[in-house]
């Protein structure tokens, strides 16, 4: 059995697809359709915000009621339909009534998404126009998936994409993902049986032709998305919309079973690691990628907090802006995480440079090398606590001029 | 009994004065010193931050040993003295030494702060070298008095000085404030007999005439900077050395009793709400001032975790910076602050205008009169979350490309 990342490989049984429906101010595509086989099974996790666009709560409540079958996904940008009322939920179920007609599928087998501006009340009609010229321009192929990726966009300024495949015996298993979002991007992702709603900016769908279960799927889906989605942030800012849905066709004719379950969850957890790198990668303005490799912590969570406060300080995201070696903005952020260590065993290297061990610079100190490391769009910031065995990866990134220029442009 | 705010109107009993050192590479005023009288008490909060600066570490001891005793405070600026490692610390107690000798207080009852770059030693040479200068620049008139707040300041624009006096029967005692900080400005201040290290950006000294025990500081203390300093946030970052000190010389010859209590306090608060209302103003690159008025919460932890989520939320503050009335950008960041509320009941305004109600945009949202609010420099954002009695309110400000400038400049 090996794993591969290949590109283009589809996961057979889903056919992709979108069209422009007007309600991007662009005029560019945005309602995507996947359709997938009418046994497909499902699985998803929804945004923890506790205020939640009603595609979250719809799409939460279909999935409980068919026992986690989805047959059509139908996502709209351009308006992420939160905030919005009763009437925000009203014209999400009859956009999955509409869509459910079109396509030959039940109702509550369409799962719906919506992404863009929050409150401002969803132009339905728009989506119920296109919805009929929508069966022409599904496909099976290549092009037709990255329809699907192109439509779901807003800020995003490129596509992302990534594809796996798993070799059982000469038999392919493919996964193929696409996500999208680039700005209010920190997901913290739980369960779809969690009661929250939602409005989601955050959208990532994944497509596999195995056989497996819902309750498969859920458990496969929460370990891969620890470690990459639920592991990244650009600003902090939790949407109310964010949504990983899980698609298993079957028609690969391989079901999950013990023998296949760590090779798949392997390329599950690469797609999703692919696409996460690629959602910060491409973040709002940003120039640099980070990792923060938190180490020697008592529990994982207290290295996600530590993370967390640093990924999230607006001193720090602006020194590695412009490679700015000023670590001692790291050492504060790790301080004021509410996780306790003792700044003496800690040490902090950027790069493979050491800058701080014996609770001050470390006397090997190299700015001008360590200036060179941060000068790279890529690298990672190493801290170990000294407090034990724990530890995290995180990825985050820095906060530019171009990130306040994207989200203050407004005009009346 | 009456409590105005008096400018000008200084406490006896203190002389105040500053030098250049040439700790701050711009060759201003870099080393300030305040004596009071030996029988002076005192009391202090210092930030809640695992790394401390030198002198967190050394202040705090020294109020233990000498039971709540200050004869001079002795700050520097330009240098934090924090992760400075133990050279910062036999750094930070021989200033203190050479200062008990110059001014023949002793050792313990010299109170030290610094604030600066972090990481870097403490040039400790130009402080001994400066400290035989100073007797002759200190006096106890208002020009003085700003002396010693102009040469505690960073990256702050402007002096931050506030005066307030409490007639008792005719006879006035006097509190002068004064304080520095524009960046780095999370204070998150806890009484000094925590065990947590410090790095400090705000600096608030508070010197009064009143006649008052350390305990009796260290009551008021606590209750004026709860609603004051520790209700404010730049950019949610807390400083390393963060401190706040209460300085008592009693020549006013006024001692707190039960029937001066309250109006000292009202004094007291209006001074540290004061000085924390130009801390924000002056925050580095803000352009508009928010008061965050949370209710309706099932407790007041509860409204100051709303609070916090908001103001340290970038898409919000760069909102708030072009006047953008995007408040499903409030609603989102109230909605992962981690406290449970149901959307459907709260209600938001913007100034006086009412923006969502009933889960959805208000019928009565005005666009254009909203943005005429958020249009002015200051304006408060109300939040209402239909869940309990209990609100706070907090200070903060937008996020400009200004702020990033500042952060980011870094030249090798």
């Amino acid at each position: 059995m090996s794993v591969e990342k290949e590109v283009g490989a589809l996961p057979l049984g889903f056919t992709w697809g979108a069209v422009r429906a007007g309600i991007k101010a662009s005029g560019k595509l945005d309602v995507a359709v996947a359709l997938a086989p009418k046994a497909a099974s499902a699985a998803a996790m929804f945004t923890r915000n506790q205020v939640v666009a009603a595609p979250v709560m719809v799409g939460r409540r279909h999935l409980a009621d068919t026992g986690g079958r989805v047959a059509a996904v139908l996502v709209n940008a351009g308006n992420a339909n939160c905030a919005t009322g009763a009437a925000g939920i009203a014209n999400c179920e009859a956009a999955c009534t509409a869509a459910a007609e079109t396509f030959g599928v039940l109702f509550d087998e369409v799962f719906p998404s919506s992404t863009g501006i929050i409150g401002v009340p969803l132009p339905v009609e728009k989506i119920l126009a296109a919805l009929p010229t929508i069966p022409d321009v599904l496909g099976a192929t290549p092009r037709h998936a990255h329809l699907f990726a192109d439509a779901i966009m807003t800020t995003d300024t490129r596509r992302k994409v990534s594809t796996a495949v798993v070799d059982v015996e000469g038999s392919p298993v493919h996964i193929f993902g696409c996500a999208k979002g680039a700005g209010m991007i920190h997901p913290q992702l739980g369960p779809s049986a969690l009661s929250a709603p939602g409005h989601a900016t955050m959208l990532v769908y994944l497509f596999t032709d195995l056989a497996a279960s819902p309750a498969e799927l859920d458990a496969l889906l929460q370990t891969a998305v620890a470690g990459s989605f639920n592991a990244i942030s650009i600003d902090g800012d939790t949407s109310t919309n964010d949504t990983v849905l899980l698609v298993a066709s079957g028609a690969s004719g391989i079901a999950l079973d013990d023998g296949i379950q760590p090779a798949f969850l392997q390329a599950l957890k690469l797609v999703c690691g692919d696409l996460a790198h690629q959602i910060v990668d491409d973040g709002e303005g940003v120039t640099h990628v980070v990792t923060l490799h938190i180490q020697g912590c008592a529990t994982e969570a207290d290295a996600l907090k530590v993370a967390k406060s640093i990924a999230h300080s607006p001193l720090n995201k602006t020194a590695w802006s412009s490679a700015d070696p000023n670590w001692g903005r790291i050492m504060a952020a790790a301080g004021y995480a509410g996780v306790a260590f003792d700044p003496a065993l800690a040490k902090l290297w950027i790069g493979a440079h050491i800058v701080y061990e014996y609770g001050m610079r470390a006397a090997a100190f190299d700015e001008k090398a360590t200036h060179a490391t941060m000068s790279e769009r890529e690298y990672t910031i190493t801290l170990d606590l000294g407090a034990g065995t724990h530890e995290c990866r995180f990825l985050t990134c820095d906060l530019t001029e171009e990130y306040v220029r994207i989200n203050a442009d407004y005009s009346t």
